[in-house]
This record gives structure tokens, sequence and C-alpha cells, in this order.
């Protein structure tokens, strides 16, 4: 993903009837924004008197933070080039049997790669999670709102991407290999959903008390 | 907020220990987002024969998409100076009796106008699900699961939202008001939420159907 276009050019790309970047994209940059947030608590902490015994475990969460948010990044970006190739694969030529063959099999292959690319993007939203926890519970307690939107943002992330990782495993021509890839995806995505939830209960307790 | 500024501007800046922009302006953004979103869908079904007969509904439901978008544009613009000004009344004297009392009240000021954004963000979710949910019941049903992103980014900003009207309800020296105001958004929040859940349940059912 092109980081250096203004938010105009995004958000223009994004509503235009151009496919990507579309749903799954944004999947993945909510895991930016979450992480980036997350790393806004961190940097609201570092240095602040208060919270100096807990400093160096922080700077340790930012750095790991950091991470998450390149990876989301580059998902961001893997999502936009996976849904390219399944339209490439629409516009082959489907004449002949054996093209029609040939067809089928290149848009399942490239369906299942775009599967693929959202899963990853849950399975990030997964090991993300401790971390945005650990800000939510020793960071700055004036940022508390902040680290419960990062968690919310990583619930968006993740449902955003199961339902990309949805729509091509049903589109797949062989239902057996979609069932079982969704089903598998669909356990760690609920996963997910439940840590979201058990974090905002927290954040949520903490803000009220 | 400035659009022309890049993707890494937005983010440097999100991240940075600098408050402004903070949670409350990503929820108002993931307003955008979610409008723009919806905009693809309808883009995606403008001009295409399968659709000819919903073409002019959706595009009356572009035209209102169009809006909101300003609207949560407006609105991330707007937390960042309802936040500054809290910070600002933060800053004022506390030598004497009477600066003492007088910076409690513009404290109070500014964190009752801090909370007045987020709950216009989630009064804003509320009125844009009825069109993203056309979208979803009548636009191209190829992006299905746009629209369910779209949905899932509207959950995340009232989420979002609610937590900096929560934050900002708590820290008001006088909990009669805070309690009342907090009470009153709590249950439109609550409202969003259950509309965005039955909403994203169509859609999943339709895409596993």
């Amino acid at each position: 993903m092109n980081y250096t276009q203004s938010l105009n050019e995004y958000l223009e790309n994004l509503s235009s009837k151009s496919p990507t970047p579309g749903g799954g994209n944004v999947a993945a940059f909510c895991g930016v924004l979450a992480s980036s947030l997350a790393i806004m608590v961190c940097n609201l902490t570092i240095g602040k008197k208060k919270y100096l015994e807990v400093e160096s475990e922080i700077n340790i969460v930012k750095n790991e933070l950091e991470k998450f948010k390149n990876k989301f990044s580059e998902l961001a970006d893997k999502d936009n080039a996976a849904f390219d190739k399944v339209m490439d694969a629409f516009k082959l030529p489907k004449e002949t049997e054996e093209e029609k063959d040939a067809r089928v099999k290149k848009i399942d292959e490239a369906t299942l790669g775009a599967a693929e690319v959202p899963a990853e993007v849950i399975n990030t939203c997964k090991k993300i999670l401790p971390f945005i926890r650990k800000v939510a519970e020793k960071g700055n307690q004036n940022s508390l709102s902040d680290a419960g939107v990062s968690v919310s943002l990583i619930n968006t992330s993740a449902e955003g991407a199961f339902l990309n990782v949805l729509i091509n495993c049903t589109s797949l021509s062989n239902q057996t290999i979609g069932n079982e890839y969704l089903k598998r995806i669909e356990i760690i995505f609920e996963g997910v959903k439940n840590t979201c939830s058990v974090i905002s209960g927290l954040i949520n307790n903490k803000l009220r008390s």
C-alpha cells in the first residue's frame, strides 16, 4: 500500500468502482490504526514519572507493536495483490473445454490465495491482543479509552477479514476444501472476538469505577 | 482534519505522544472509512445491467452516503479541537481559590464539549445504518463482504466514540450531569450495536447460503 498517498487519495480509491482497495484492505488497515493507537498510549506512558516502574516493559511492548503495525501494513498490500489475481483469473479465455478447466483451476487457486491473506490478518489480530492488553493494564490510565478504541479496531479488523475468508471460501468450486478452511479460520476468529470482548470489558469496568 | 496529509503522516501523528489525533478522532475516521466502502459498493452497482432496476434507488443512497462521509469527517476534526480545549483548560492558573474555581469550571465545560462530539458520532452511526443496510440488500451481491466490513466499521466507530463519552462523563466534577448524559448516550449506543449485529447477521447468512 502506498503510504505516501494522501488521505484524500486513499479514500477516493476506496470509494471508487475499482474493487481494490476494498473491504479486505480496510480490515488490514484497521490493524495498522489499532497498532498506531496502542503505540500512542506507550508514548504517553514512557518518560512519565508516575509510570517509571513499567517504563522498560512498555518500551518492549512498543517495539513489538511497531512490528505488528508493519505486518498489518504488509497484509493490506498483499490483500490488494491477491484480489487483483482473482480478477485476472476471471479474465482468462473460456472458449474450449481445456480453457474452461484451466480457468476454473486458476480462479480456485487465486481465490484460495485471496482467503489466505485475511486469514493471516486474523492470526495477526490474535497475536497483537496480549500486547494491547498490557498497554491497557499498565500504560497511562488517562489514555485508557484509546487502548479501548485499539481493541475495538482489532475486533473490526478480524471481523472484516473473516468476511473476506468467508466470501472466498464459499466461492471455491471445491466446497470440501472451502468448508474445511473456513472452519479452521472461524475457530481462530471466534477466539479473537472473545478476547476482544474480555479486554473491552476490563477497560469499561475500569473507566466506570 | 487535514486530508491532504499522507497516510504516513496521519499514522505518525496518531502514534506520536501528542494526544490528538487520538481514539476519538479514529472513531470518527472509522465512520469515514465505512461511508467510503459503502459508496464503493454503490459504484460497483450503478451501471451494471443486472442492477438496472435498483439503480435510481442506489444513486439516492450513494448521495446520502457522501453526506455522511463529510459529516464523519467534520466530526473527526471537531474531536481534535474539543480535546485541545480540554488540554488548554488544564493549563489555566490555579494559585488562588478564585483561579482554582474558574479552572475547574472551564475544565468541566471543555470536558462536556469533548463528550458531545463522540455523542454526535454515535448519532451519525445510528442514522447511516439504514443506508448501509439498503446497500447490503440491494447493491452488488459480489461486494456483500464490503458492505459487511462497512457495518463492522460503524460498530467500532460507535464503540470508540462511546468510550470517549464515558471517559469524559466520568471525569466531570459534577457526577449527576455526567451520569445523566452518559445514560442518555448509552441507550443510543446500545441501539447502534444491536442494529449492527442484525445487519451483520443478515450479511453472514447470505454469504453462507
